[in-house]
């Protein structure tokens, strides 16, 4: 399996130019050599494995048919490009995949010209390269615009939106459906295989042109055979397979195409290049083709962290604040019927699969679409139930107006579990949990729990089931509960720890706490006396709070999130406002985007674990 | 048309029990008199018109056919339930409609049982129902959930994800597509509605199941038939209109019904009732009906201020920060062809239809899709152009996330015009501009301006046009400049006005820098002197800001926007920790929705209007 150092073909192509010179029988070994490159870096730093071992074929395709960068390519979401990055110069710097400094696990633009948009969000491609095609419309070039997006990010309405607008135009936007989890097309038949052959050849297009001239000229249709064709329309539509549903919205279809099969993908990607408008190319792919274990569980590897190319990877399980979540739910939804869980396809990554096995009737797993998720427990709240919408950070960024104006607004319990909240690590600027805080701290009447422990967010969860009111969001960071602190808060709203009397004080929440504590002994053993304030509910503030800050001279507030709009913000100047005296300090996320690198490390950066904490301090 | 006191079958009608025991003979005259006391009412207090002249029939229909509240009934965006509510028990207070305290002009279940959800934004409607027929099953019982929804909306992709999941279920949702604008069905034929005849017809199902049951007992089609059968697909696509897309989506579909025809509209009604599934229930209304003026032009009357019932409205133009907004970006788009405009179905409300008439090449109305809007923008951002994406505040809120990941992420130029930024009145606490600032001011990178007067927010376009990178937001109100302030504005970030050497100090931007200089009058009348610092770009505060208050004993920030997460909480702690002693109070709206009210009235109730700005600062 391992081939470093000797792969043939793919060490010597620097760029899509170069591909194109490869003879089409030299294809198949490269596809292997990347396929072996693939497993093998990921195998070594973790990443996303699955998606990129079946777009192999498919971006060696598109980049033989296409010609990048001018012809703009938008990978949507953009962890299927790894392909991609190793055909257009970055195979030297290849192993250093999701490293800090090195090259990124998502399409970013300062990285590569090939790489069009900083992407890691789903359902964006679309739109983007829409606008790219109307402006090589306005433009009048001949450059083309083409998304590659997967079938689950077709359940996002921004890919409807974009579709609605660019099919009634005649931009020539093309669009290729990865199709790689046969959520679309299990009732594919041979019909629609024929189909796909006439109408990925080019001549199908000056047929099909005629044939409709040709129907145009025939008066309105008889009632009587209109009663024919309605009667057979249902059957129809079978044998027609879902392409109607995407010339409905006016784009021409192509496919299904197998994904797999070079010369098939730049022939079908060359007939959407002579429609003189709007193209869906649907292909079909295997997610984790070429390697075994990834084929068969396609969603542990979806996204992996190092493993043992022999022996397959783990199932990622074990504990951690989302399978606490979890459990603590179901226990909860054992003896409430009311209580639902909710999820934007992701029932695994937020622990929620046992739940939806336990008690299927009330789980919701509503695709990728996160404003529907909310705005539909906004339904199930209105007619009784007490839904629990499980979500990461990144994502909940995609229905704030519905936790506004369907959640909080309509003054009915609807609970946000806000998950990977804080620094993700290595999957970067468009993962980070980063703005939850300052995004929902604004809606009126909306509470805010960030627990630090398992223990505390069971509790959280508790009071947001049968003590709040309206729109609560308990919010918990991604991976485990350290073990090291001896000190198990368990209060109210808030904790004290450390010396009362200290003049120098800590405030800080959530996973935070962990270093504190730490910050806390590393000070004492320098014979520095320090109070630590770890709240629990942050919004709003118990304001009891602020008069355990009469006598400090110095108070830090640390906080794992962007400082504007941050807790630390409302809380320094309402401490300022109770009427201290002393020096206040706001520690966190500055203005700007957080890149990919270990959370340890950025940690690190914005001076949040406990050596930058305690330096701070001591220093200051 | 004055048929005040005299209505006979209205004025008895407090509940759709009473409703349901008229004659079907009667309701003719039932919907005269609601059209006569619709048109009365809002001649009288400004609200939506043509919407609601166009749902009487509809609206009558459903009470008949449903048993609200027992059957949920949602309507979509809220501002054509008028009759709704005279039906609903609120014929009495009619009167008070969108007056402090009386009848909103949406729907609100703290004004009624029959009102099941605030609503103010498009597209929430399906989510809602879909949430409510759930549960309906799950308690197995035997109500509806209908969401009343109009053809604008169907391009929103909320409506499609909510589609999209529901369809693929089996719980009783009903959609009843309103379709007043002819934008779906302009291709309706004769087939079309006779389709519409035999569907609407309960015996039609039977029929047709019998029918599939038949069809799908034939053996795959041979391919000689299959080819003769795609070749008359798209013609037939025609034919069977546009009812494809729905049953695509998993709906059983009704339609099109004249939605002036009560017995057709029950009779649809009671049909959809019958279908063990989603059903989507189309029907044409015309928007104005029955009142010339609004049937003539609907988009002058779709939403009116008071007006004179036999001359009719006039076309509610002149001069306003949006026109003078759309003015000046014609100015600079007539000399740099970058410029383009985009609009989320809001050409007239944000003053853009002059760019769009001037500059078609270069304007985009995207629907009711702000999502798409943005990352749109991102594309052509992209491709060299400077996309300018005018929006209202409060439905800005619906594309944070795409502000965030597609737009300050790309660092690309985009720039977000956000009308009606601050309170709007009237339409109430769905459509305020209170959390515009909240929402992108932790947005790393964003440049926000808000500027005061016409020529300010000029200055502002050609800064963000010319000098900023990145994403930048421009916010201006609703309405117009005030004329009473002798002083012109015209610094580069703030500007200083008053006492120089006041030891009392006042902050604020916006429009309420017009209220701050007539409270610092009224506050020189009575001998107290008063320092004015009005911000500019209120993202990022030019730092020399805070040094102008070393001597300042009182600074007072004035905020039209919810505190949490504002300008002046940031400002406030960043004064502290210049170094500031004296004491510092924020005020704007505290943690709550803000209710309809006239737009001074709402400045007075939460302090920031000239009179309480000098009471606060006389007696603090």
């Amino acid at each position: 399996m391992n081939n470093s150092g000797n792969y043939k073909y793919l060490g010597r192509i620097n760029s899509p130019q170069e591909l194109k010179k490869l003879d089409e029988s030299e294809l198949d070994i490269l596809c292997a050599e990347i396929r072996s490159k693939l497993i093998e870096t990921v195998s070594e730093n973790g990443g996303h494995l699955a998606s990129n071992l079946g777009t192999v074929e498919l971006t060696v395709a598109l980049h033989r048919s296409f010609s990048a960068p001018d012809d703009t390519i938008v990978w949507d979401v953009g962890h299927q490009a790894y392909t991609h990055k190793l055909l257009t110069g970055r195979y030297e710097s290849f192993d250093t995949l999701r490293q800090e400094g090195g090259i990124s696990g998502f399409v970013r633009p300062d990285e590569s010209v090939y790489d069009s948009f900083y992407e890691g969000h789903a359902g964006t491609s679309v739109s983007q390269a829409a606008g790219v095609a109307a402006v090589n419309r306005i433009k009048g070039n001949s450059n083309y615009a083409v998304a590659v997006i997967g079938d689950g990010s077709f359940g996002n309405g921004m890919v409807y939106e974009a579709m609605n607008v660019a099919g009634s135009g005649k931009d020539r936007l093309i669009i290729i459906l990865n199709d790689n989890e046969m959520s679309i097309d299990e009732n594919v038949g041979s019909m629609a295989k024929q189909l796909a052959r006439i109408r990925a050849k080019p001549e199908y297009y000056r047929f099909k042109a005629n044939t409709e001239k040709a129907l145009n000229r025939i008066p309105l249709i008889g009632r009587y055979l209109s009663a024919f064709l309605f009667k057979i329309k249902s059957n129809l539509k079978s044998i027609i397979y879902k392409s109607s549903y995407f010339e409905d919205m006016g784009f021409r279809y192509i496919g299904p195409i197998d994904g797999h099969d070079i010369p098939a993908l730049t022939g079908a990607m060359d007939s959407a290049k002579m429609v003189n408008g709007p193209v869906l190319l649907h292909i079909n792919t295997i997610k984790g083709k070429g390697y075994d274990f990834a084929e068969n569980s396609p969603e542990i590897y979806h996204g992996v962290s190092h493993f043992d190319i022999e022996k397959g990877a783990g199932n990622g399980g074990g504990d951690n604040y989302s399978s606490h979540f979890c459990k603590a739910l179901s226990e909860f939804a054992a003896k409430d019927k009311r209580i639902c869980a909710v999820t934007a396809a992701m029932s695994i990554g937020t622990g929620l699969q046992e739940f939806f096995k336990e008690f299927p009737e009330r789980s919701f797993d509503v695709g990728i679409a996160e404003e529907h998720a909310v705005t539909f427990c906004s339904g199930l709240a209105k007619s009784g139930m007490i839904p629990v919408f499980a979500v990461y950070s990144t994502f909940m960024q995609r229905c704030v107006d519905q936790l506004i104006h369907d959640g909080a607004l309509q003054r009915q319990k609807i609970i946000i579990a806000v998950d990977r909240a804080g620094f993700v690590g290595d999957d970067g600027e468009t993962h980070q949990g980063l703005l939850d805080i300052p995004l929902t701290q604004c809606i009126p009447g909306a509470v805010i729990y960030s627990p630090s422990t398992y223990d505390g967010l069971s509790r959280c969860l508790y009071r947001a089931l049968y003590k709040d009111e309206g729109l609560v969001v308990i919010r918990y960071p991604r991976g485990s509960q350290p073990d090291d602190s001896g000190f198990s808060p368990n209060g109210e709203d808030y904790d004290i720890l450390g010396d009362e009397d200290a003049d120098t004080a800590l405030v800080t929440f959530g996973k935070l706490f962990f270093e504190a504590d730490r910050a806390r002994q590393i000070l004492s053993a320098a014979g520095i006396k320090l109070k630590i304030v770890k709240l629990l509910r942050i919004k709003p503030v118990n304001p009891e709070v602020y008069a355990l800050f009469s006598d400090a001279k110095r108070v830090f507030f640390f906080e794992e999130g962007e400082m504007t709009g941050g807790i630390g913000e409302k809380f320094g100047l309402a401490l300022y406002e109770s009427g201290f005296k002393g020096k206040y300090r706001h520690i966190g996320v500055p203005d700007e985007f957080v890149s990919h690198a270990g959370v340890d490390r950025l940690l690190e950066k914005y001076g949040l674990d406990a050596k930058s904490m305690a330096e701070m301090i001591e220093n200051e």
